[in-house]
């Protein structure tokens, strides 16, 4: 059996939304965030603290690209990972470590020196900086995404997983008004996709049976 | 002809160490740090202005550890990837990411506020907090450490190429004396690599045949 641990709307919404693209069976656990501070139980299946965490058989991991990647190959064949002899492979790869190393890493600096810490330890020239950072990076993505519908080889891939979550957590920072036309439009795109749809519902009905807050972890979380 | 656009001892090490472990032939661009700044020119090749850039045929990549990835597939079958037959396959991807999204993105934020910025733009707090987030994470690997030579597969592959940077450049700020003893056993085992040295070597070599200068990046870079 597969678990996923998961915050409503962290990270962890990657591979959540790749479980229900690829339509495999999953158990999900919804964890109140951060589960480091307030399911301290937590830390003895995963000794870092943080979503996601994936078991799966023997298989232990907690970076939420590399399970997307995981997935998918154990799914294979699938038209949501790129081949390596595929074109646009090189492309894939990069869109998946770009996703998160690039777009998603400082927007957790907004999220930790705007909102997480308590007052007197807020930088709101640190979030400045990463907010301004995280545009700039985005913006180069422009060229790629006025011509196509998905990122690489021309159809949706792991790649717009990673890619979405990074759009998605920028939505709940506030930041989505600075999108431009054509990554709104993109993002507009993924949000109509029925396995997004489907990752949505699953963390709420989960949430509700389990008794977490429906909140998105971005908006609720007391401290880092 | 595969071209690999790298800085001293940047992120781009990682390609060129993994070009060397797979004896594979390359081309190497030196730049000075920070490109953005200092090689405006480069933009046009890379709209990021970041290192590493690869071009390889007609593929474009600027995501270190995807690169490794990348280069590990094209050169297949090598011992260097793990297959997604293979036990450790999840770890392999895993540790890929964990290298530069959970262990390489915090000590940015130390470099930037601590060495890169303006005095007045320094941010003491902010470094502390991301090289104590960066140690916590790095500690996480202890067990695994302790009782295997390399990070999975019982074979050194491109996720200790992937991690192995984050441990370089944790070296060039100082942090290598906060190591736990099987991280700093670790890190001498991977220096002592023939591919490892190599690297160094073809660095240096490079930057001197094309007049850049041989200090690390970490320690020379003008603003951001």
């Amino acid at each position: 059996m597969t678990i996923l641990y998961h915050c409503m709307s962290a990270r962890s919404f990657r591979p959540l939304w790749m479980l229900e693209e690829l339509g495999r069976a999953y158990e999900l656990v919804m964890l109140p965030f951060p589960p480091r501070v307030l399911s301290r139980d937590y830390l003895d299946i995963n000794p870092l603290g943080t979503v996601p965490f994936l078991v799966d058989g023997t298989t232990r991991m907690s970076e939420s690209a590399a399970i997307c990647q995981y997935l998918c190959a154990i799914s294979a064949p699938t038209s949501l990972q790129v081949e390596a002899g595929e074109d646009d492979f090189g492309a894939y790869l990069n869109y998946l470590h770009f996703g998160e190393a690039t777009l998603t890493f400082p927007q957790t600096l907004v999220l930790r020196y705007s909102r997480f810490e308590p007052e007197e330890r807020r930088q709101p020239t640190v979030a400045a900086d990463y907010a301004k950072w995280f545009l700039a990076r985005l913006r180069t993505l422009e060229p790629v995404i006025e011509k196509h519908a998905y990122l690489c080889a021309g159809r949706f891939t792991a790649a717009d997983v990673s890619l979405g979550y990074a759009l998605l957590l920028a939505q709940h920072l506030g930041l989505q008004s600075r999108f431009t036309p054509a990554i709104a439009d993109y993002w507009q795109r993924l949000q109509l996709r029925p396995g997004f749809i489907r990752a949505l519902k699953a963390q709420e009905a989960a949430a509700l049976a389990q008794g977490v807050s429906i909140v998105p972890a971005p908006d609720t979380a007391p401290g880092t």
